[in-house]
């Protein structure tokens, strides 16, 4: 992890399996898979994308004894920990660990009784899976309770809802808890976070909920989950998309570059272009985006549509082409090193990336 | 605007034509025109386009003469005030203030002496145009000195530079003036605007320098100015996409509704799917937001893939539907109004949708 100005909340440390949540360890990378569970097939095969995209936790949804059962091949197929999300039924929860996850997402306070919330929690601590509870402002209703009408009341509503899972838990003697705050509003989110960070000693579960399809759903969770991580608030993260998952993944480790908190391959900077701008840009980017696709270290690679400007502008690229009148200068830490064609361009930068690339 | 939770930094107002910014006015949203500013046809057509899709400034470059005196025929075929954005040469400054532009971006430290200087400062207190300055991160190297080495430093002498600009011209008498500190690091943005708040009594143009290609250009833009606006930190923001302006425009838009500071139009709920989904919603959130692309009205729609949680979960929506099992849950505030085949359920959204455009 780089260092960054961004200060981090202190948390407990917890493992689901072998990935470490909390205490110190990078901001971990969410998903959830979207297949039908009881299709084992296809659910393992998301998983596995999803992994190969560097997601380092993927919930799945449990919805019925058939889909707890497929999570038994689901968790021997997958690499990386599988978290089961069970709503209401304690079975489903005691058939999950059964299978074999290594998280559980569960609110106790909702499972029935004692006897089920006992039977829950030996379990987990049993096997060591830890528990993810928490509040989205949008369930708040459910048992019948009327629901504060907007702002702070909402919001304390919502950290006090929460907190009762959490001593559930604690009363049974659960330490390894994942909490999670969570809203489609950025500011009901934020300030949720900001004051359960008061009082909660364990890591935060982050996300925007139902934040919508791309690219909306992609800017409220980047805008919310920025503010997050810039106050240390989000200890693993999920953006919500309605769109492939590993959208979501690709899309979290963009905001975490961004931050300059975790890098996942190269970064791009691109001029917006404007009227100064002597060279048609986009394709150029979009062709040495393509490109870079196929390079997973974590290079900063420039595209400026001016030559005057763009090696100076973007001398904190480790490469970069900028364009203008029939050529192109290449530019390696803001020091041009030669002229290319302007046909070439895509092709000199992406063959400097591939030998920053093989070198590293 | 709405009430929201974030702090609002007090700035001076300034005003570009008509337009207010700082000063408790609204967020203002800003974009930069791509096209070749000679081409007055194209450049006006390119400001209408964004004007009509909520842009309040435009920005256009003035590479040289024959751009700035496009600007007299593109001033007057804009309903949006035009800030002409110059680097080192004074007489583009004149030249534009003559041709009718509401603003300019220049840095007074780099267009000669004092004559030039005095020049331009009381062309913009003789005609009442407010002066933007500001640096970006890339640009410290210019007049020879050194880049100092990332982090803090860079901060510092970020800010200096930037309040050096200020100092020319308020010597001069100019006070209607617009800050930015920009980079394409998030962290340097927030550092760099956050330290120069102490100091500046002028409101902030904000924005994400170089940010990149549509997705990963709007993920570090949404980031970075989230944290900002948070902060209070924005008074006008520009998002930098290698994209069509446009493109910049909406994703100011989605930035500010997601935060809850500015609404324009409708704005879409969508639950991600999981194992629980029952209904392939890609398709409808798709058909649902092309609908919505015809109004304006600022409703909150939702489409939820799950008829049992669907409608509590989006219980702050105007109106949604929640699919499941053939057929679909339209709701209104949370309260089921009535069911309709699924393969009406677009339709029937969009209608009720249309209803409440027509009624407000």
């Amino acid at each position: 992890m780089t260092e960054t100005i961004w200060p981090r909340r202190e948390t407990r440390l917890i493992r689901f399996g072998s990935l470490g949540v909390g205490g110190g360890q990078p901001v971990r990378v969410e998903s959830m898979t979207k297949t039908d569970t009881r299709d084992v097939e296809g659910t393992s095969q998301q998983i596995q994308r999803l992994a190969c995209g560097g997601c380092e936790m993927v919930r799945v949804a449990v919805p019925d004894e058939k889909a707890a059962e497929a999570l038994k091949q689901i968790v021997a197929r997958t690499s990386v920990p599988v978290m089961a999300d069970i709503h209401f039924d304690h079975r489903l929860a005691l058939l999950s660990m059964e299978a074999g996850v290594q998280g559980l997402r569960i609110n106790p306070g909702n499972i029935g009784g004692e006897d089920q919330v006992k039977a829950v929690a030996d379990k987990s601590l049993e096997k060591g899976i830890p528990l993810r509870v928490g509040v989205n402002a949008g369930s708040l209703a459910k048992g019948g309770k009327a629901r504060p009408q907007g702002g702070r009341p909402l919001v304390e509503a919502m950290v006090e809802a929460g907190l009762r899972e959490v001593e559930i838990l604690e009363r049974r003697g659960v330490k390894d808890i994942l909490f999670s705050m969570k809203a489609f509003d950025v500011d009901v989110t934020v300030e949720g976070c900001r004051l359960a960070a008061q009082y909660c000693p364990y890591p935060f579960h982050a996300g925007i909920t139902e934040a919508g399809p791309v690219p909306e759903g992609m800017i409220r969770s980047a805008a919310g989950l920025g503010i997050l991580l810039a106050e240390g608030l989000a200890d693993t993260i999920r953006i919500s998309l309605t769109d492939e998952p590993e959208r979501e993944v690709e899309t979290a480790y963009a905001l975490l570059a961004a931050m300059g908190i975790r890098r996942r391959g190269p970064v791009l900077i691109s001029c917006p272009t404007c009227g100064r701008c002597e060279v048609d840009l986009r394709p150029v980017v979009e062709a040495v985006r393509e490109g870079l696709r196929e390079m997973s270290s974590a290079i900063t690679v420039a595209v400026m549509g001016c030559p005057v400007n763009g090696p100076g502008e973007a001398k904190h690229a480790d490469v970069g082409v900028a364009g203008g009148r029939g050529k192109a200068l290449l530019f390696m830490k803001g020091q041009v090193v030669r002229s290319v064609p302007e046909d070439e361009m895509v092709q000199a930068l992406l063959d400097a990336c591939r030998q920053i690339e093989d070198a590293s």
